[in-house]
């Protein structure tokens, strides 16, 4: 059966994102020339600029995709229930495992600000701005309902996502822990820094964590 | 009075590694050529090279001299005394005032462990694991000690420098807090973090960092 255009084209760009995550993670987005990148993704140097007319917009395109892909994550990991350690804990454990599954695309989305002119940066900043303040909502309504011990809500939202996404500096996954164990670890971290009250309810849910990590 | 060859030297050297921090932290380290740090500082592109080699002796210089200033920097500010919790309070002081005044140094630190070749990596780890031994010692005398909580001394020690590092990602001193107010904030989430007992001695420690703060 012939295929369609359109899923060849989808192809292709997906090839090109890959590609073009892995060399800019190496190499360094200025560095980077679409050339190379073609020659990459085993395309002219034409077809890339049919899919992205200038390198600027192929880096917004790699960083809104994975700040998109992060709130969406979270949007179905997210509980139903309101009790701001359950959310806490779906919080962490989700951000783990995204960032540990796209290392090199969080690399490139961290250090490449500094390469996306002002418009694109301001479009980026803003989804990071609705990502941190999830967690920011969560931290203040636990402080709120006294189940949270939160001193400065926007300085402990910083920490935990610097302290969390760090993981992808030393994580690999075939070490001597697995994401669980390690996202369990880094749980009792978050959980001790925001002196959460646990009930019974939260140790479950923290359980369940600490049961997959075994 | 005639300066030295010797002292223009060193200036000259000094302004040659000042100039490509800058560049290296806006551009990366591939996409600076020495002609364009030449052009930067006022010099020839051969007079460049009688400094460093190559570019990766400039690299290489960098990211030494950024390690051994930190593990200098620490050397002193040690406490003299054998108490975990104060050797901790002093470490993530030191760390935090490190890193905010060397902002630019640190992204380049981190971000181009990727462009060395393998012996002088091997070298800059060298000096980055000696460091964090010197946090994971302190958290495991802390715990044998019984005034820490820590489960995993190498993962926890990972999270608080990943956590304290990342006060350069949106630390701009001239802005709302202090470093003597955001440091004040990120010992008490360490210290949480850590579970410390905190005995008299331990809290006025950490009521001077909290009382110059204000």
């Amino acid at each position: 059966m012939a295929r369609t255009a359109g899923s060849d084209g989808g192809r292709t760009e997906a090839a090109i994102r890959d590609a073009a995550v892995l060399l800019i993670a190496r190499h360094g987005y200025e560095a980077v020339t679409m050339r190379q990148l073609a020659a990459e993704v085993g395309v002219q140097a034409a077809a890339l600029y049919r899919y992205f007319p200038t390198k600027e917009d192929l880096l917004r395109t790699l960083m809104r995709e994975h700040m998109e892909a992060l709130l969406g994550t979270w949007e179905s990991a997210r509980p139903d229930n309101d009790d701001p350690v359950a959310r806490l804990t779906a919080f962490v454990a989700n951000h783990i495992r995204f960032h540990v599954e796209r290392r090199h695309s969080t690399h490139v989305s961290n250090m490449e600000l500094r390469s996306l002119s002002r418009d694109n940066l301001t479009g980026i900043l803003k989804l990071r701005t609705a990502y941190e303040k999830e967690l920011r909502t969560i931290l203040r309504d636990g402080a709120e309902a006294g189940v949270l011990e939160v001193d400065d809500t926007g300085l402990t939202a910083m920490a935990i996502i610097q302290m969390i996404t760090g993981v992808i500096v030393w994580f690999r996954p075939d070490e001597r822990l697995s994401v669980d164990e390690v996202t369990a670890t880094y749980l009792a971290m978050t959980m001790r820094l925001t002196g959460a009250k646990t009930n019974t309810e939260h140790s479950h849910v923290r359980q369940d964590a600490e049961l997959r990590a075994r």
